[in-house]
């Protein structure tokens, strides 16, 4: 955070069912970096019309909008960025002057995830997974030039929603493909969750894959990462999914974008 | 500021139509000092509903509340402690799991100066003002035990409602009367304000008082408090009354009373 705190000092938050510590930290190691004047609080609400009401009421410059409230806060924004109206979802909100405009920076990360890991267009790829997030991902997938897609979920309603909206195919267990990029979108390998500790594709499968994509962040080495790296894989992680989307978020904010190492020492702090 | 900020740290806030930068320099100083996971931020807003319930749907532990929110906002909240009840005009705001709270602590700052600088109960004083801030002065000193009382001010019916109120009397002009305790309560003598460098009561006035108080904190030595003490009279400053409500503020979001020595230096730094 900036260190002497003034009546001008401009306040970005988030808004979550569980605040974390990752966009505090890493948004205000770079405000006091780069002497901005701006200070990131972590809220939780039960009562999200309130929650955005007191942003604009108070002039609060951005807020990360985190589950479970990513499709609930559309009707209370004025304005949705390209990122979010293709999805419905929507992961931050910032505000001019009391005009309320909504992006999903979740999905401008995986874009350029893509691209930086220059993963072939025409890849073949399994993609896990039928909730905001997954939609956030595959739209990117879609958007990127991805064609050949397999979406698998046990939750055939939404997965095959998601699948049709898109065009890509929908199975509810990936049977004996074979995709050459794993994309893993469920709470599969997350610490504190059910299913911590699991793989969330098979051994084979991923032995037979190029590419290993988990957007679990914690931990960043899922059981999936830590297995694609001992095979020799290309991975991505989580943590670059978080990592860059709290990036997209600060130059939304301030307007200023962090050189490489500014960035890169936010997200070990953030980390720390 | 607390200086590792995490998804504990309690916000506090101001509102008010001009934010300043002593009460969050106050408050912020002494979370550090104490080692309290505490930041106070200062707002604005053009939409009180809007602010007050976003204190509530996010959490945010207090809120000083200053002109022009300090009788609207007693209808947004849940409860009036007996500072603010008899006066229908409250400064603070304590959000206690979403009941809000309402306190006057100018009122209770000027009972505490009262009694410090020891003025007798039966000293006769003039009050000059009929706002909300006169009428927290005027009610801590008919519930402090002064009976002598005239209130001074040009608009009769707001002077008049306000003596009549508390058993005192009232005048639009102070005339012959030479009472031992002179009160200002008016923006004269105040920076920016149209009377600016102007003493609020006359020489030959001051000269036959004991005690000259002053509710105007910019600059805290008025012209008033100047000239009494050159007179050698007894001064109570308007920086005594915004320290000590802001120090009330502290302690009732805090649950922890600094040590003189601290409040001290968190005065010298908010003026600083």
């Amino acid at each position: 955070m900036q260190m002497n705190p003034n009546k001008d000092t401009q306040l970005c938050m988030s808004l979550s069912g569980r605040p974390g510590n990752f966009g505090l930290r890493f948004h205000n190691h770079l405000y006091e970096q780069l002497g901005l004047n701006f200070y990131y609080k972590a809220f939780s609400s039960q009562d999200l019309p309130g929650a955005v009401g007191g942003i604009r009421a108070l002039g609060i410059r951005g807020c990360g909008v985190s589950m479970p409230f990513k499709e609930a806060s559309i009707a209370l924004v004025d304005e949705l960025d390209v990122s979010a109206a293709a999805i419905q979802s929507i992961n931050t909100i910032v505000n001019t002057n009391g005009h309320l405009k909504a992006y999903n920076t979740d999905y401008i990360a995986i874009a350029q995830l893509l691209e930086t890991h220059a993963v072939p267009k025409d890849t073949t790829f399994a993609l896990r997974g039928s909730g905001g997030m997954a939609k956030a991902v595959a739209s990117a997938l879609r958007d990127g030039g991805y064609k050949n897609g397999l979406i698998v979920a046990r939750n055939e309603r939404a997965g095959r929603a998601l699948a049709d909206s898109l065009g890509y195919r929908w199975q509810a267990e990936l049977g004996d493909e074979r995709p050459k990029m794993l994309i893993n979108v469920t709470p599969v390998g997350m610490d504190g969750g059910p299913e911590a500790g699991q793989l969330s594709f098979d051994v084979d499968v991923i032995k037979s894959a190029d590419t290993v994509f988990d957007v679990v962040a914690i931990p960043s080495e899922t059981p999936l990462i830590v297995r694609g790296r001992a095979e020799g894989k290309k991975v991505i992680t989580g943590l670059e999914v978080i990592a860059i989307q709290a990036l997209e978020q600060f130059v939304l904010y301030t307007g200023v974008r962090p050189t490489v190492e500014q960035f890169d020492a936010a997200v070990a702090f953030a980390r720390s």
